[in-house]
């Protein structure tokens, strides 16, 4: 069994964005060797969330206006002691905060529309999203 | 180690309806002949899920009802220029878009209540749901 | 490749519960020698989910409070014929229902905050959660 392992970098320029991902992880699947197996796409902060969708404007502005009417970001919350992102707690659950990805004959096997996205819910900062492949 | 990939075809009769897939999991575990692994099923549209929950007909219909409450399939979304789906691209979202499974003695380690359901959330056309085992 | 399994058993005292479980995966991951590979963490039982996120209590009732709030555990469901628990159902697949975690050098490669909890939605009773790790 191969592994292999890198973290991705963030820091947005918007407090909520989101950041198409799909391009990086292929590549870095590409350089692994690995023919056949997973790739686990995992946020190492608990405010975003990795997610497989469409790579369109609207819909991402839809997902931000139902998860806003859902869950206010400045509504109030017991949480939010000192801090102000409760609601980015909350989101990046409800939007499935991971994802794992299938290798098949060293590609991403994965449908037309299908694209990575790394979900910021509370950004201006330092973030990380790790990306584990494991197979052969 | 071992890897098995299938491809699950559908085209749903419905806009939205639950398929019952446990059985076509375990029938290809079983052709894969591995023991000991992991399984992940996922949707190659962004428009349907995989799940895993009852098979109780009237709880597909409260998450249904649910989902229409909070996200109506027929408000007003950005995305929907030409498109009559974004509801159905966050419903998908909202229920956790795929699901892994696990394999232990060459058997999904289910619970007793576990079963995995394919959640077609704009049907009527061909859609593929991947199954990819790793394991040994 | 190496494999182990381990189920741990869970009966809350109330029937909404947080129960903080990284340590006891961080322990069997150390038992089990694996140094490459991912771990699956999965309830056995429909009506709880195990997730990735902050280990502060004010957020936990955050969480309780907006399920309440969309999914009102005492609304009408068609799901509860001679059952309480509809709400339980949906709650823990808006919460996003298991989780993968990825395994670096040893041990979890998880950001300072990540930690994982079982999310008990219908307790007062036997529940089991699934620990498979796979690796080298």
């Amino acid at each position: 069994m191969k592994s292999s392992t890198k973290y991705l970098h963030f820091k947005t320029k918007k407090k909520i964005e989101f950041v198409h991902i799909t391009h990086e992880i292929e590549k870095f699947l590409s350089e692994s060797g690995v023919q056949e197996g997973l790739v686990l796409v995992n946020p190492m902060h608990i405010t975003s969330a990795v997610i497989i969708n469409d790579d369109e404007e609207g819909l991402k502005r839809d997902y931000i206006r139902i998860l806003q009417k859902l869950v206010p970001y400045n509504d109030t919350y017991e949480h939010n002691v000192g801090e102000d992102n409760a609601a980015a707690h909350i989101w990046r659950q409800f939007m499935g905060h991971q994802v794992v990805l299938p290798i098949t004959k060293g590609k991403l096997d994965l449908g037309t529309w299908e694209e990575v996205f790394y979900c910021e819910f509370d950004g201006q900062r330092e973030k990380r999203v790790l990306i584990k492949i494991i197979g052969e």
